[in-house]
């Protein structure tokens, strides 16, 4: 089997860390690890398959002899650096914004679109993270009786905005505990035992912060269908590292709930939680840590057959990013093996 | 003007605390104050006005010579001992869900159907907590664009389950700060930097748990309208005191934002809090204490003007409880007092 040289850019981060994680969990074929980060962590170590290798300095000639970057140190790095890494000959997978919605950069959620790897021109985008936990259990139903709009609202997790936001959220939990003031340094707002708007700018004329503007074209992208209409309200809730979602959705043909957990029992990447009885639904603090996205609250409108309403969590640092860019990386490489061998 | 003798049925609650906070705050003209409890709190005392008041046992003679009953004691004991106190001459204001779907019993929120209040045999019923928090933003609009259907996603305090549940949420934070496991005893599930479906029961037909099924009724009750669609989401967030819901709505005729705007801000019972630019909207810790609902992320859905959404918290205790069941106390002895002065 072929080996890979892969970079990490930005290996200091919660998404950085997972990339390590899983690049060992699932024995992606790694011939050479060039950890990279910003000056200031350049010269620390991090561990990867029993070795300890030296943090590099991200720079523009960082990229010299790399077959794939896995990339999440933000868009301004990534506008700035990615451009170096194609150049130098790498396949980028990018986890920023930068350039999502550039149209020759294919947006990728493995188990909807794999074909629009094979479109790249040196970069693949991953979505946001949101987008990905979204339309995972969604892509099975519009295949079948195409989706024709979405209304979502989300709870998501202090993991989505970083390292320093989930130590935020513990830190300032301890002090309400304690008694003391807690200090603001990530979110603009207290996120313990609190909940607000999505810390993205807001857009003075339409209202809607970027968080959700991202749901919005990237669906439409994703999904290679412009008609679809995505509403979305996105909320920061304190929860450590999975986000939440309570979709409704308005189908073009009804479906019923056994056929809905027929198509989505068959479906790659989720799973149903979904008992009634027991009152056990898909949870944040089970999603931690999991590989699929977990489906639940399961109903059909019975005054309106053609619209469905689910609840859903999944991990925001694995799914919602490290792990689908790995899963377009692994993609990526089976067919660049294919090619080469 | 007149003076009432007040009992408080589930002095010890929650919600029984905030009725004695309630009743000094406002002035409201007690007489005497019976405050009334199960065995095991009877014989210790509340404080009010100043003075220690000795808690009794709440039994069915318990109401003789009471002009108003403020009920919050769960609905297995509203059922069994409200028709004692209304047998006994007084008017009870029940917060349980025990009397609200009769249809001899209003159901009433004061900026809604103050009106209702007059039909009253002896028992006005306090609304559900998200039913509440969730109709009095929306009745303004309803009464000028007549409201056709509600999408909403709840974000419901710990407070909404009791004193103890709030307990459990700092107890099990505690314990995940410092390594323990922690303890369930109220809610099904975790509800430290978790969040999960409502702990009400699931119906295994339709799928909908009781909170769900009390927004729609309540709702269609209140409005005096059958006809109107409510499609709720209800998912209990780690937060202490207020609830906070993401509603969306069909109108039968479309309004600007401006218009919304205008229409909230003449309104009673509320605020707008609705700044863009400064990424301000509703929060639960800005909520707490508050009479009114807090509102914002008002938007208006571009491709579908006659849809709009909004986002709002609202004091859970207060407004969602206690406070509303003394505004029908104050409404209803405004009235008492004129027919007998």
């Amino acid at each position: 089997m072929n080996q890979f040289r892969v970079a990490i850019l930005g290996v200091t981060g919660a998404v950085g860390q997972e990339f390590i994680t899983l690049l060992e969990e699932r024995n992606f074929p790694v011939s050479e690890l060039r950890p990279l980060a910003s000056a200031k962590s350049a010269g620390s170590k991090i561990r990867f398959r029993g070795q300890d290798i030296v943090i590099q300095e991200a720079r523009e000639d960082s990229f010299k002899d790399m077959d794939i970057v896995l990339s999440s140190a933000g868009g301004s790095v990534s506008k700035r650096l990615v451009p170096h890494a194609v150049k130098a000959g790498a396949l980028v997978v990018d986890n920023t914004s930068a350039f999502r919605m550039d149209p020759e950069v294919p947006l990728v959620i493995p188990e909807i679109n794999p074909e629009d790897i094979a479109l790249n021109k040196g970069i693949i985008a991953n979505p946001n993270c949101s987008t990905i936990i979204m339309l995972v259990p969604l892509f099975p139903l519009h295949r079948v009786a195409k989706i024709k709009r979405i209304v979502v609202s989300t709870y998501q997790s202090a993991s989505g905005a970083g390292a320093k936001a989930m130590k935020e959220l513990e830190d300032q939990t301890r002090d309400i505990l304690e008694g003391r003031q807690p200090r603001k340094e990530v979110f603009p707002h207290q996120i313990a035992f609190n909940l607000f708007s999505h810390n993205s700018a807001v857009d003075a004329e339409t209202g809607y912060c970027e968080e959700e503007t991202k749901m919005v074209k990237e669906t439409k992208k994703i999904f290679h269908d412009s008609e679809i209409e995505v509403f979305p309200t996105t909320v920061r809730v304190p929860v450590m590292r999975a986000h939440s979602e309570s979709i409704y959705v308005e189908l073009e043909r009804a479906l019923s709930e056994d056929e809905i957990r027929k198509i989505l029992g068959k479906a790659e990447g989720l799973q149903i939680v979904d008992d009634r009885k027991a009152n056990h639904f898909p949870m944040p603090i089970e999603a931690s840590g999991q590989d699929d996205i977990l489906v639940g609250r399961i109903r059909v409108n019975k005054s309106r057959p053609k619209e469905i309403a689910m609840f859903v969590s999944g991990d925001q640092i694995r799914k919602g990013a490290a792990l689908n860019a790995v899963q377009i990386a692994e993609r990526w490489a089976g067919s660049a093996a294919v090619k080469t061998s």
